[in-house]
């Protein structure tokens, strides 16, 4: 038994008209009534794990050290489809084995993975597995045990990961085709393409060329930039953003998350 | 005095744009700083306390033993509804008296019921009593109360509860008038028709039909059900769900909660 | 060092389909892992200060002496706008100085002001702070710290404030310009016209006229209201409200926050 670990931080596409986020917490606190449960986002487009992918990137390095973030984005439930428990610099991912920590594993090269095995699924999942809401019978469960300081070793096999090298384009990586990973609220488009932040910073791309129209201005903050014009900025997560002052990105180009982008360095 | 419970779920129909659920957590820390409060959903469609019904019931029995769960849907707020205290298998209910918790009930035949009496409401609700927001007046107050070890018998008689047989249909109990009871984010129609869950497994429907069109394919699991074709399934609750596999089965059927159904066994 | 505070209330315009109320979470646990963290509303419209002062101090009341509310609604960010502590009656308010704690102030008229200097900013934000999320990185650590039992009075220099004296109307005041404040959800419109409430009752204004229409029926309760036809309230907050009884006032009456209303006393 490793130590208790304070807080589970939860990522799914359930929504907000459902009880399914509530039922994985009472899941969870059955298990371990003393951690606590933070959410970090139940919006993600229903089954859409590279969206869910992003918003965990953006958020993880953000929480304490021991942290378990359970991400819930599971297209394959029900499927021979495996579910993963990534270990890094003393936080804990658990996720279905989709792709949705691709980013995470990206910036994190040691970080160890275990393929959770059968018999761990047996010991510690609900008594009674349905075929649609493994979420809350089998993965919340997981967390919750490993909150009570199970070791992670212990539910399966290591496995390597290979993250895709391309998750992230840069100046020194290179690179034309980028994509836009996500849209916020306020119509931001959010690319895969990485200026600074966590690895050092570096060049910028002169243009992004979207759907026909290139995008060539720069604004260091939302003050200096024009109105109605959309812009590239250097978003709070160290990628590049294409934003309109006073306006929406998204309905004003027309773009949404998933686009391919043009990169002209 | 009973030992304080560790837990309040929240349940309502207040929805994301207010600052009535907020409002109501801060009532209830006034009250008991050390409970810990769990949002099940505040998504509820306004005033339709039977969809609340259904959620509380899918996400009660995962919940610790000891939680108390608050469900705020209040058509009849301001008029003569009582509120009713219901204590079952350690659990404990708190929510005004419109049939919100009859499904609960149904599957807590030994449940007791308590009609709150106008002078406990005296005696704990908050000093002002508005007459649109009893959830912040007097349930949150009552619910902070009960997690501080309260017995609920302090607070109002005994009254007996004759739950609808009705509620829910199984092979056992036949019938073949049965109802949407909700749609969920994914589209999904979950049906009062049961089979298996808490209370052992019995025969599906052959056929269920719906706005003339009659549903017979039956799946396993999403991976085994034919793409855009609405099928029948066993939802994660115990209850029959009309799914589309990669659609959206409310908007292919052109179908909503409250529909009935017509149940072929 | 004062006391730890116990809980922090979360304000803000991040909706719920990104990671940024999450992430200010893990930020706030990062340094104060003890801490209780409940939001009040993550539904402000973007950049909608007004809406998010409004609904601020129809919450704040509510919540235990001590709490913290840490409210986020910025459209100045990466500007020369200030920040602000504000702290009256054992709570504690940090907001962008932008007019979202008007209304608190004209609640708290013995309400110290603290604007936060720079060099607080430098020793008590993230090492690296954005141009675009000052919430994470400057307001979220200035909260968490004060949840530690830091001194408001550390972070930078008294300041005087002169809350707008027609922040609210009465009979008292007078005054013939009102507004809607908000709609929430059930399409009441809130306006800032206060009968009774934390100061005191007042008598009430005979007709509202909002966009050619006069509304001169008053109700008691939704029970006492005629259907389908909008009336004035007084509401849970004190305020006026229009309301329709089982229906929408702000569709029916086609009106929005923000609208101007005519008093006639």
């Amino acid at each position: 038994m490793l130590s208790r670990r304070r807080f589970i931080a939860l990522l799914t596409d359930f929504g907000h008209e459902d009880h399914y986020s509530g039922t994985v917490k009472g899941v969870i606190w059955s298990i371990n009534p003393r951690v606590q449960i933070a959410d970090i986002c139940h919006g993600v487009a229903p089954q859409n794990f590279r969206q869910a992918g992003y918003l965990l990137w953006a958020a993880y390095r953000y929480f304490p050290k021991g942290t378990i973030f359970l991400s819930i984005v599971d297209p394959g439930v029900g499927t021979e489809r495996r579910i993963l428990v990534v270990r890094s610099a003393g936080k804990l991912f658990v996720a279905p084995a989709n792709g949705l920590l691709d980013l995470v594993l990206a910036d994190e090269p040691d970080a160890e993975c275990i393929e959770v095995g059968d018999r761990a699924i047996r010991e510690l999942a609900l008594e009674s597995i349905s075929t649609t809401f493994h979420g809350r019978d089998i993965l919340a469960p997981l967390a919750a045990h490993l909150s009570l300081g199970m070791d992670p070793e212990r539910l399966g096999d290591k496995v390597t990961h290979s993250p895709a090298g391309d998750a992230f384009l840069s100046s020194s990586s290179g690179g034309r085709r980028a994509l836009v990973l996500h849209v916020d609220r306020f119509g931001n488009l959010i690319t895969n393409i990485r200026m600074g932040g966590a690895r050092g910073a570096g060049a910028r791309p002169k243009t992004l060329r979207l759907k026909r129209r290139t995008i060539a201005r720069w604004a260091a903050s939302y003050q200096e930039a024009p109105e109605k014009t959309p812009c590239l900025m250097l978003g709070s997560s160290g990628l590049v953003e294409i934003a309109v002052k006073n306006g929406n990105a998204s309905r004003m180009l027309g773009a949404d998350a998933g686009m391919p982008l043009k990169v002209n360095w």
